[in-house]
């Protein structure tokens, strides 16, 4: 899953919140990694990764389910997009 | 594309090289756009979008070439992943 993401100034709730959702999808089944960074212009792009769409389907669940309880992805994004995205073949140099 | 790294400190023809890349890459058929963010550990990544898997190809012998004829991504990138990945949906708030 790609996000891609312009933050708001507003950081009320988001660091605990983001810490709270990194740790419950270190959790999940199906759960390969996670990839994020952020440049000082506030444009962001985390990448996470999952065995499969049904895994991924799960987390997006409990995702919603977490956002709804506290604040929102309103208040601490300008603009967001969301990619489900299937990998077809990966390679690199020095990677884990 | 997604172009996963963690950057050497070495920025010499960097920023040339990076910036030829991607006035290249919105030339090219099949271009439908690049986001790309950087943390202050070095951590970076880049998404890149293509219509199909050939624009893509063609773009990757291009970059290839490019790469060959300056230092090679060995002197500017201490690890990298590339991943080809099938966008299979996207959703989102405010994007353009």
């Amino acid at each position: 899953m790609i996000f891609t993401s312009e933050r708001t100034g507003d950081d009320d709730g988001y660091g605990d919140t983001s810490a709270i959702m990194m740790e419950l999808a270190s959790q999940e089944e199906g759960y390969l990694g996670m990839e994020s960074a952020r440049n000082t212009e506030g444009q962001g792009i985390t990448v996470s990764y999952w065995r499969s769409l049904d895994d991924l389907r799960r987390r997006k669940a409990n995702t919603e389910h977490l956002l709804a309880q506290r604040a929102g992805r309103e208040k601490w994004y300008t603009r967001y997009k969301v990619r489900i995205a299937q990998v077809q073949r990966e390679y690199g140099m020095n990677d884990a």
